[in-house]
């Protein structure tokens, strides 16, 4: 069973394949807005994807103005993926069908699975398992909203929004499809590029170790994120996380904390939430680093994707306001960052930049050449090329007064190749204005969060991943 | 003195119209876009203002269209604000002659007083405070952005953008015109009503406690937002705040906490910030609620503006999908708060509405009625009645194959005259389709918030207020 079980090389290779198919057969496919599979044909056919797509319904002969197939069996030959939307009861005879037709791996989107309190949720559970098993078929789901490939452009989900994600080096994993659908907004919203977004709902038999041994190969996914409830098999992600540690950051938000949030686990996906004191050890333990929110999620990932390594905890503060300043100095040493003290010969540069109207030591009060933009950008280079600083908060609010300002920064980054050490900007602005700022956010060691508290949080996290690396120096 | 020095009644009653002129003077006016004069006019003249506008400049005969008058003693009488944007060592003269022509109040832009490390600015501080002393006229500023009432449509800032902020009941007072440029563009971008945004800058004459005595008169200002760096006179901040105590929400963010910080404020507007553990049990003898982050102050700000208040701790956590709800049940933990225990009738209802597949009792998990909006609204609605629940997170992640859930919770909500405990929800979606909906947010006892974490943060916040109010039931 190790080459074609559910632990089995070709279970690995066909679970590689699932998220990057030439073509999709989309099981429960409809012309109806009120079915799911209305919205996985809108998702594929108005999104990136350039593959085919086969409805498969055995009540219409063309949807979404394609052929529509009555049966799995009846499909062409090498269909890579087939997303399944129908009910419950008649999921085990088409997943068998999948197996015998060669698809080589199935979006399980129908719900009514082990999470149910129903007997029959159960065994239905167990008996597609083992259909799986016996086919070594990779199965998403079931209960999930499906997986988005931001890299190659495939929206195998019910939202076709989630094709509007901008493609970038984050794979978001999430035992919630609710929590993918947060997060995969505010992406939108605030322009951070993810790789994968996958929602593996009740785990059939791609768990988190599955997901994390797969996203471990991957190229395209730069940094992981994980939504985790409860699971099973605790151990097996520990020690898949393991071998990747201090290599590549797997960031997670553990939720389910309380006892309440025990039981609701169990009734969300079919798995006990767990001890949140030991998931915190076993996390740490397994080089995972721990946020708080779902902002957090995103915002730390963002930084640990673009920026280039925080190497020490010393960071300086810019600020063209003073105020933000004195709120990003304040959370600077709340995470356990220290501020930088600049060398004498980089005081001496920000001494000349700056008139001696405001606070020139660190945190920088850079308001008195407000108006002086080649200032602003000479303090920063100083402070970048200053050996007793690792890292920058680069803080400037918008006014309509200084566009120039604005105006200046955003082309200053557009022109330089990359940045030596991370600089996480903050910038208050109308809607709209900093757009091509944004364009140059995480490509070139830059990145902008909208707060300067979550700007010194995402510092933070930069600085906790630093440690994971000291402390395993050559991974698992 | 206590009729006009600058703690007397006329200086209040200045005070108080210096915030809904109906004829101001821009002292420094221009037409050139590098100077701040030119935007000062650009507020006043593209935002809701109905009163006349008077350029002052004795370099020029019409400014943006309008007569231009050299000085301020040739303007003609009954001018009731003065808005000031010229070089520091010119202040005084103008002062003077606004205090000889009877202005009311003025806003003084200009930097270089105290703040700096140059003598002569504290020489000229002590200068103008003499000359308003003497006039008891009030002076916001010097070293801020001016002020925005969208009560009565004022901008007098340099900042026209500020004219697009909605029209609400906080007050938002700061010691730094960045920070008001950081929360007046988050409230611009979350539909965030406030009353008043107001840069205190160096508080010549106009500090924290008179600005905390004039709100506590001015119906317009349901709730007292503070940005608080350092200050002079914190006692009178609490004896002014205590007189407010329990009845009107005062809440505060205290910046410069930690040494660097005591001196980046010392620099910023020339007050030590002071020990943060003093000022933490000052605060909260005030009865001033804290909170630790921009986003908090107006998340905080916004819930207790528009709800009805939090009787008690036991929160009702309703989620369409599992994850969120998990999150949330998670931080009403983490808050002091609990998660209600629903009456036997309120259970029995919510059975009857979802089917038995998924987490009935709290937090709800409303996924089994994804398509059936009727049961999620009443469930909605048996949670309100229910005697064991004080307040309800009601969170719903929108996915475009439910629109009819987010078409029908914006009507239900469009359709309820109020509600009787504060809702706060949570809904994902596409830029613009919550607009409605917004719209129905902060009117209807019912507010958005963009994560599971900050909907449950405010209601940790309302939380704490009714704390101070069950404390001083009856105030100071």
């Amino acid at each position: 069973m190790t080459e074609r079980g559910t632990k089995g090389k070709v279970f690995f290779r066909r679970l590689e394949e699932l998220f990057r198919p030439r073509s999709v057969a989309v099981v429960g496919a409809s012309d109806d807005f009120g079915k799911l599979g209305y919205h996985v044909m809108k998702s594929l056919l108005e999104g990136d994807f350039g593959g085919r797509v086969y409805p498969v319904n055995p009540r219409a002969r063309e949807i979404w103005g394609l052929r529509a197939y009555p049966s799995v069996g009846e499909l062409p030959e090498g269909v890579d993926l087939a997303v399944v939307a129908i009910p419950a009861p008649l999921v085990p005879e088409v997943i068998e069908a999948c197996g015998r037709k060669g698809v080589k791996g199935v979006v399980l989107i129908t719900a009514g699975f082990r999470e149910v309190e129903d007997p029959r949720g159960e065994e239905l559970h167990r008996k597609v398992s083992e259909i799986a098993s016996r086919w070594a078929l990779p199965i998403i789901g079931p209960n999930t909203f499906g997986f988005v490939n931001r890299t190659v452009g495939v929206n195998a989900s019910f939202t076709p929004e989630f094709s509007l994600i901008r493609p970038g080096g984050i794979a978001l994993v999430s035992q919630s499809g609710g929590f993918c659908h947060l997060s995969g907004f505010m992406a939108i919203e605030e322009g951070v590029g993810l790789s994968k977004l996958v929602g593996i709902g009740n785990r059939l038999n791609v768990d988190f170790p599955e997901m994390v041994r797969l996203l471990a190969q991957d190229p395209e996914a730069r940094v992981i994120a994980l939504y985790i409830e409860g699971m099973e098999r605790p151990r097996e992600l520990v020690e898949a996380a393991q071998e990747l540690r201090g290599q590549k950051p797997i960031l997670a938000y553990k939720a389910g904390r309380s006892e309440k949030g025990d039981s609701a686990s169990r009734f969300h996906t079919g798995a006990l939430a767990g001890d949140y004191r030991i998931w915190r050890g076993a996390l740490r333990q397994a080089g995972i680093l721990e946020v708080q929110s779902a902002e957090e999620l995103l915002d730390a990932a963002k930084a640990l994707e673009a920026l280039p390594p925080l190497e020490g905890p010393r960071i300086a503060v810019l600020s063209s306001q003073a105020g933000p300043g004195l709120i990003a100095a304040d959370k600077v040493e709340a995470e356990g960052l220290r501020l930088a003290r600049f060398s004498a010969s980089t005081q001496r540069r920000i001494d000349e930049l700056l008139p001696p109207l405001a606070m020139r030591t660190n945190p920088v009060d850079m308001g008195p050449a407000w108006y002086n933009p080649r200032a602003i950008l000479g303090i920063l280079e100083a402070v970048l090329e200053d050996e007793a600083t690792d890292g920058v908060l680069f803080l400037n609010m918008f006014a309509s007064a200084n566009l120039k300002l604005a105006t200046e920064v955003r082309d200053y980054l557009k022109g330089r190749e990359t940045l030596s050490k991370p600089v996480i900007g903050c910038f208050s602005a109308p809607l709209g204005l900093w757009e091509e700022v944004q364009e140059v956010d995480q490509r070139k060691g830059f990145v902008i969060l909208p707060t300067p508290e979550r700007a010194a949080r995402a510092m933070g996290d930069l600085w906790c991943w630093h440690r994971v690396k000291r402390r395993w120096p050559k991974g698992g």
